[in-house]
């Protein structure tokens, strides 16, 4: 199989699972309990945040696990304002956020807070004017994404920081879909607030974090003693080494950052090559290195990834948590694409594990079995 | 070593390892992904609830998976609570709950929720007549646990069930510590929604669920497209797959029950036999089958601790969460136990891995141990 859907997760890494077996066989008390067993399981967790902290640019103490970055990213937006001072009692979120975190913006404005939208351009750029327009002394926080998990462009972290910070609000930034793809640092990121999974960088499911800057005052939103009262619940031992220890894989990001780039490229190149009807989303502005975003004329996804499905090729329409493919993607339609074009959208996403023997597999592959069905629809178009 | 800390944590099972691995390495996809290795996913999962459901003796639309019983608590509370007519404000808890409920109960008096108390009695069962006093029209929820952690002693869910439909409330029972140890079966149990935790009956940390009654609404917390709706965050497949594997691993639980309530009568007995000074709390009621909360005189429990250590014993002050000993047990104190007493609480919890050999292994060494530091101790008291 080719699989191409790496933004929506990765496969583990052998030592990840290595790591997690070892801690499910071999350390498994409670990290709270204060005898020898426990005591060791709880030097494990000393030893694995250190090792998380060190690998993102931040202090141990800045380190939550969490269950996820989902979990991570209700505790910074619902902490964090349940933490503003009164009079700030606004939020604004990025308007191609995470369907799922769109949906928390919804839960908030049921629940009074007012939430404003930044809008995006036709490129999939943040509109950055428009985002400072809507700064100002209510503002509590500003939540936004690193990069998008469509289209992969990348959002002006440093700029949005140095705005919302002007203005007296928080900027947390859901990182899940940037780190493990692009070098990070949280003490020079400018947010104070970042969201992680660890299934996103060849980590295992279910566990994640927030990091909080030092100093930020933030709610539990599970209450409990563990993570200094910030996050309550047993400790997911195994789940927290096979995070650190991807993080400790992922070695130097910008190199393999610069493959993946290298292949996305060859790929877009080799596609509009060959059927030049292929439209491809946001290619001049800055993206994550292996996602491209594209419709192959006006092919239906559905069919396109049936087709590829035939070729063993593993892509998707878009976010794998709206993936039915029946509505048009949030995100294209915040960028002003029609419909009809959006329905096309097809994802292709890289990783770590995406060789160049893939890339020229799918360029003699794919295009022999779309021209058709492209040249078909071309003709029977109104 | 000799681990007699069951109810803290406990080791996953072989087999629940071994189906961890099998997804870890094999069904890593993401289950919401349209294309074949996401579908797989999907069928590993619908597998898997399908599983929990048969053992628990629910419908598999009354399973959401969730990081763990703590997370489950605060589905449980906070969404039955939002759902709740805007006339039921109240809610109940058990004065005995886990300390992290009761801080999610201090959590929910800030936020201008009435809370009150089910207060228990000397022998640690729940004070029925209180509790009844404690209904009425303006109550929403019950939130009580199946068994205390640290007594042992079984809540009288049935009839608190009967009680809190009657006053037109919900039900929701912690069976934290009472799964995996005596039978349980959801369709029967009374209980609107109940709370599970896989790492206390030999599954993974960092997954439970909350099994939550069809047609009751439950506002979801963690916002998603996941569990139909009632929780987000991308599925961590490994630890469902763990978790499922660990209930069907439970077989005969009332066998095992009684083989464990045999091993703990012939523990208490033979302490009380060697060291007549030893105390035994709630003794005379109905509790958990391996668990025995005691006491060795007026014997300090990190003294006791630290000389079950050097023999290789594992056992803890109370809950792991709160075990640094410093401050009495908050059950204890409820039951109207004096802090010199409940400061010297010992907490035996046995589980399936524990043995005759063990039992008698912990009774030749133990009082020869104790008896002189209960002697000098006794000859100092006031």
């Amino acid at each position: 199989m080719i699989y191409l859907d790496h933004n929506a997760t990765t496969a583990p890494a052998p030592a990840v699972v290595e790591a997690m077996l070892s801690v499910l066989t071999g350390c498994w008390a409670n990290a709270s309990s204060q005898h020898g067993p426990g005591q060791d399981a709880k030097r494990v967790l000393v030893k694995a945040r250190a090792t998380v902290a060190q690998v993102l640019g931040c202090k141990t103490a800045e380190v939550i696990f969490t269950s996820g970055a989902t979990e991570a990213n209700h505790l910074a937006v619902r902490g964090l304002l349940a933490a503003a001072r009164l009079t700030r009692r606004r939020v604004l979120f990025g308007s191609i956020e995470h369907a799922g975190h769109l949906k928390l913006a919804r839960s908030l404005t049921t629940a009074g807070v007012q939430v404003d939208l930044m809008p995006v351009l036709a490129d999939g750029t943040l509109d950055l004017a428009a985002a400072a327009r809507l700064m100002g002394p209510d503002l509590a926080l500003v939540s936004l994404m690193a990069a998008n998990n469509e289209t992969g462009v990348l959002m002006p972290v440093a700029q949005v920081a140095e705005m919302a910070h002007a203005a007296g609000a928080l900027l947390h930034v859901d990182a899940t879909q940037l780190i493990g793809k692009l070098p990070f640092n949280f003490a020079d990121y400018g947010a104070d607030a970042v969201s992680l999974s660890a299934h996103k960088f060849h980590g295992p499911k279910g566990v994640g974090a927030l990091l909080l800057r030092q100093g930020v005052p933030c709610v539990a939103q599970t209450i409990g003693i563990q993570e200094r009262g910030r996050r309550g619940g047993t400790e997911n031992l195994p789940g927290i080494v096979g995070l650190a220890t991807a993080l400790v894989l992922l070695g130097d990001v910008s190199q393999e950052a610069a493959r993946q780039t290298h292949l996305r490229n060859a790929l877009e190149a080799g596609l509009t090559r060959a059927l030049p009807e292929t439209h491809i989303w946001c290619q001049s502005v800055p993206r994550l290195p292996g996602t491209s975003y594209l419709r192959f004329g006006r092919l239906a996804v559905d069919v396109v990834l049936q087709r590829l499905e035939t070729l063993g090729i593993a892509a998707s329409s878009g976010a794998a948590c709206s993936s039915e493919g029946a509505t048009a993607s949030h995100v294209l339609s915040a960028m002003g694409v029609p419909d009809d074009q959006a329905l096309g959208a097809v994802r292709f996403s890289m990783g770590r594990t995406t060789t160049q023997g893939e890339v020229i597999s799918l360029l003699s592959t794919v295009p022999p079995l779309l021209e058709p069905l492209m040249r078909e629809e071309f003709a029977t178009a109104p």
